[in-house]
């Protein structure tokens, strides 16, 4: 029997939970022993009292525990990396990172979720692809990455179901951002899928969970400290999300980004932030490479094309069309010009991740739909450069109506002035 | 729409939240509209931010709203007055207090809750009298207030649904302390029960919820504050329960305990308290005296025989069988001598109220059933001078085993010196 009233209060008075018991909480929740309100109650006392270092790695080995876990390294007879950000706006990275890894070499085969709220999830972004399958057997998975070098999946319902159970009801009980939480979540999905090496990309800023650089190391800390205990290398990446990145939003439109980025045409600073972490990603692999020859073999896979030929064998291995032109387009495109000229002092992200959501690119609820062709390109971003009536951004709408709401949310985003803003850089600080 | 996740955190943040907002929450709960999982966070983040007076009256209110309500004023064409206790170990109180008043020509029509733990309730103790029945229709009830001056029953379903949904979930979920919550579960049941005035008991101690003076002031403030804005007259006593109040702790030793007392036999600690609440209540009727005169008057009911001719109109309207000797008795009875001489410098109510339910005499689970006949009489208390070998307590079980266990826990709890205790009086102070 699970004494779980009893371990609530504990945790409410601000006690050490024994790994025993706290872990029993969490394997019970997932049989459906432990009702939804006891871990409501449970997760609203652990957002004011918090969780030790050691209880985060317990409520993540029960969240592991929980369900199925992948060898992937096995069935490869490799070293796995993996990549995974915390989430933002215009946060295609996965999609241009995997197939650029892959032509050096190195199978990167992807579980990943779909968005909620202002940022979007990569596995909306991919079934913007016509005919894209997301839903692949474990075994087509990893034959895929053997053969391929890549796949990406939604997470199936036999790996981490704690976690599926846990997150769905903190969105809806006020629990979501804590941060033994949310570093608990994602770990335990990264050691369920087998990875043994990886690169956590922690986002910072306006359109972030983590809003100030101080918790985002914070977590940055607690994901490596967990990931240790486990047995698993991970870097951490704090990058800049007080503005987009890149300068797509939207699923199509983003998938677009992140292919030209693959051919070395994508925006400045998100090309950088890719091959920054297949740098990253190479030097943590079987490769036996540094940082500094990882991204120089990065930055070759884009300019001599291997890339972009992994990139159409993946998209094709999941069913997609891999060209550009069979990517859906909205009928509507807005052009915002600057009402006035000047230097962009500030991009809000979380304005233009709402815009998004506004012209349905995104989900208010679970249960909406997602129309993959709308979104907005930014085509002016911080420090850059504008005069009046030059355009902004770009609003691709379903209807005029819609443009119109996203148009003055967009304009609304930017804020212009007449000197440069202070540089911020996207990639802010590693932590290892 | 409620959107009960926005209000879970905007609680959660500190915020005081707008009173239409608030009540729908709790009404839509009643409704089935909230499920909950958001309750039990709800009130996890109300145990570490706490409510304001505003907001626990508004709670209140919506939790009164959530059912019916009593005006039992107008059926009887009197102002109604009520007497409710926060519970402790052998409070018999309103066993004795409602005959006596009733006898003084001051109706007490009452609503009343079973024990859960190492405190009793006034249901159970009543069905330890054969035939006594705890559930009239509300015509039925409203008739014998109206004829015998007395009916206590049990809280009908219709009567704050809110507060039964919500009590049964803050028992499961480490909720249950907190100060404005058990605040409004008390006075929207006096309130939506049609009490005009009341005295309400605040026991205090190591037997009670409350366990220093300063917390039982606090609630005995907050629950004054939302009679006072419910237009009802509160007057408070905070009385001790560092040890059982009076002798007899268990269902059926209570109320012969109270039926001695309704005679002028009982223990002076219990009598003087039952007195005293009794002149309170008189000075809060329609009778127009002083409390020194309604002590008077009920002292002079007990002494004429007057209010135990009320107790057995009033067990017999409720179909029991008013004389002590149709009372149910343990098979055994063991006495427990004193291992040497002293004073009693302690008598843990706490322990005692365990040692009760490890006999049979209360609830560890809703589900257990009581056995009515067990308990302890506690023959010597704080400030008692015993000699060795003389009973402290005799414990009255089921059998052999159970009474060696009551026993050592009673025997336990008695904490005897060589001097004279600090005095304690059983009333505290009165807060209006």
């Amino acid at each position: 029997m699970i004494r779980a009233a009893e371990l609530i209060q504990r945790k409410r008075d601000g006690e050490e939970l024994p790994d025993e018991e706290l872990a029993e909480l969490i394997l019970g929740y997932a049989r459906g022993d432990v009702p939804d309100y006891q871990l409501a109650a449970f997760c609203m006392a652990v957002f004011f009292r918090g969780l030790s270092e050691r209880e985060t790695f317990v409520l993540t080995d029960a969240m592991v525990r929980s369900g199925e876990t992948i060898d992937l390294g096995s069935a490869l007879g490799r070293k796995v990396v993996d990549k995974h950000s915390t989430g933002g706006v215009g946060d295609k990275t996965s999609l241009a990172v995997a197939p650029i890894v892959a032509a050096c070499g190195v199978p990167l085969g992807k579980m990943s979720g779909r968005g909620l709220g202002h940022t979007g999830g990569t596995l909306d972004k991919l079934e913007s692809i016509p005919g894209f399958r997301t839903e692949l057997a474990l075994d087509e998975f990893v034959a895929q990455v053997r053969e391929v070098g890549v796949a990406i999946i939604g997470q199936t319902a036999d790996l981490v179901p704690a976690d599926k159970l846990l997150y769905a009801l903190r969105d809806v009980t006020a629990t979501v951002d804590q941060l033994s939480l949310i570093a608990a979540s994602i770990m335990s999905k990264k050691i369920a899928g087998g990875a043994q090496a990886m690169v956590l990309d922690v986002k910072v800023g306006d359109g972030a969970f983590m809003r100030s650089l101080e918790t985002a190391r914070e977590l940055a800390e607690t994901m490596i400290a967990l990931g240790r205990r486990a047995g698993r290398e991970v870097v951490c990446i704090l990058t800049d999300m007080d503005q987009p990145l890149g300068a797509a939003v939207g699923n199509a439109l983003e998938v677009k980004e992140a292919l030209d980025t693959v051919r070395g045409q994508g925006p400045t600073d998100f090309s950088a932030l890719v091959l920054d972490a297949c740098g990253k990603l190479l030097a943590l692999s079987d490769l036996g490479v540094d940082e500094a020859e990882g991204r120089r073999r990065a930055a070759e896979a884009v300019a001599d094309g291997s890339a972009e030929s992994v990139w159409r064998r993946w998209i094709e291995a999941q069913g997609g069309t891999p060209d550009e032109s069979a990517l859906p387009a909205a009928p509507v495109v807005r052009e915002l010009p600057a009402p006035a000229g000047g230097y962009v002092q500030r991009l809000g992200a979380t304005r233009v991740g709402n815009a998004a959501v506004h012209l349905g690119a995104g989900r208010r609820t679970k249960e909406d739909t997602v129309d993959h062709a709308v979104g907005i390109v930014c085509h002016a971003k911080r420090g850059d450069r504008v005069e009046a009536g030059q355009p902004l951004a770009s609003v691709h709408a379903r209807d005029e109506t819609a443009a119109d709401v996203a148009a003055r949310e967009v304009l609304a985003a930017y804020e212009l002035g007449s000197e440069p803003p202070p540089e911020r850089p996207v990639l802010l600080e590693v932590v290892r």
